[in-house]
């Protein structure tokens, strides 16, 4: 096995970006919301969660420089048009698809994180880029919820962002054990993907919080 | 006929910032919030869209050393109070001032992202540019219909933010003709208010995306 | 009477951090979200006032150098699911200790934005540094009421922003009769709190803006 090289990374990129941004699209379409909105929303499922880390992290959103986001939700969005009727029976990829892109972008905002200095100089404590991870998984489509006017998905069902928690603690794990980057980059992603799977798999999800 | 000078171009501002914060405060009112309440989606509404802007250039919020923005929504506020009954009446114009503001903003937008560079330099790609004169234009509304707990108008209704994004087109295709900037701008600004005009006037909007 | 120092400002800002987590987390309960969701309603009723303050000045979001305000909102959260029969009973001091919180992240804002300048630099005019301490004592609510999906309480009901609003004027006026830092500060804190009690004791609201 080799160690994975940026053309994995930008098939993953791809790959998550696309079912991020057609879980936005669909979710649209159930709102009956035109192209341009639907649009709208896939993109913003697919971007929103590194925009709002780059805006915390103080540096020019990533998609500003680099259309590639921007042509993915529109493919996005032809396909959700072409294969409308078969995106049911596509469920399991686009959540293979979709575990992949959640993995990718927790390791990606961990390590942007690490690497961007706080104003007042230093280095961000490790539970600041765990979140960081966990928005830029996550935060997407909290905004996606917010804008199609439903209550966020993610803090109601299933195990989504805590499998970037967790990610980012054996992230955070593999670099105390003095592991180099990739493999706890790797170590980070796979665990992203296999709380996800596990839990779906075994209906796993948080206890309800109980109200008054 | 003389290039407008910086008087249009505040009067326009003062007519599309009081029609942008009108359109915010009718709706607050149909709500039912107090008058806090309503100046703050008035507000939302009028600058919402700059403010997404400024933040993800970097730059500081231009309503924060200007006062101008926060009186216009004020005499907004007042007006709404005032002319209650009339504002039905008022539509044509609101109509008018609001497609105005829509045109003035999607120009700053576009021109101010231009004029700042990205943190590592150079300048951002034009259709950067014209996403950012798109939020600009149409981004409070957006924000005053989450405040508001709607699903968001223009995702569902009318052409209205892609009013914003062909007019962007017009300036692109303007510049590199070769024009100069006040032209382009000119250009730009009356391709939306005739998108939007034509938009309402023959009832066009984009197909609605179906759902699964 | 000694001037409070730095160990009462923590002890406000440990009960007012401790109070808006709770008011988030008991809403997010009475939606039924999960544990992990419940949480992050919390922190984000806890910190998202100061958040959108520090990202429209432009400075690294205050929580993400110090683990105390994540903390405090995972007391709050043990505390509802231990205390969860005993919170209505406990109304009157979640009150009170949201009412200083109020207050302290009022004078907090007002002064963190007097003392950061510009990016051209100066200083922001005062009437920004209210708003932004307006930003810090009742955004987050407003993020809370957006995440679970209702709209905004305080645009509704009751004087609570607006007391924020006062407390600023109060350190207006209290600044330019020549008073120092500290009094100011007083003078602010005190007239939130006192602005909060009497409308809350004489159930005082604005009006209602009425529809067409």
């Amino acid at each position: 096995m080799t160690i994975p090289d940026i053309t994995l990374i930008q098939v993953c990129d791809f790959v998550g970006t696309l079912a991020f941004a057609i879980s936005g699209i669909r979710l649209a379409s159930a709102k009956k919301f035109d192209l341009f909105g639907a649009y709208v929303v896939g993109v913003t499922t697919a971007i929103g969660g590194g925009t709002m880390r780059d805006l915390i992290l103080g540096v020019t959103p990533f998609w500003m420089t680099n259309s590639f986001y921007l042509i993915c939700s529109a493919i996005a969005l032809v396909w959700v048009i072409v294969f409308r009727k078969l995106l049911v029976r596509q469920n399991n990829t686009w959540f293979l698809f979709d575990t992949i892109g959640l993995a990718l972008f927790t390791v990606t905002g961990i390590e942007k994180t690490l690497a961007i200095p706080p104003a007042d100089g230093g280095q961000f404590p490790f539970w600041a880029a765990i979140i960081m991870g966990t928005f830029t998984g996550a935060g997407g489509g909290v905004l996606r919820d917010v804008l199609i006017n439903e209550v966020p998905l993610i803090f109601r069902k299933e195990i989504y962002a805590l499998a970037c928690v967790i990610g980012g603690v054996g992230y955070y794990i593999a670099s105390i054990c003095g592991l180099p980057q990739i493999p706890c980059a790797l170590i980070c992603g796979l665990t992203v993907i296999a709380t996800r799977v596990l839990a779906v798999k075994f209906k796993l999800g948080l206890p309800i919080i109980k109200g008054e």
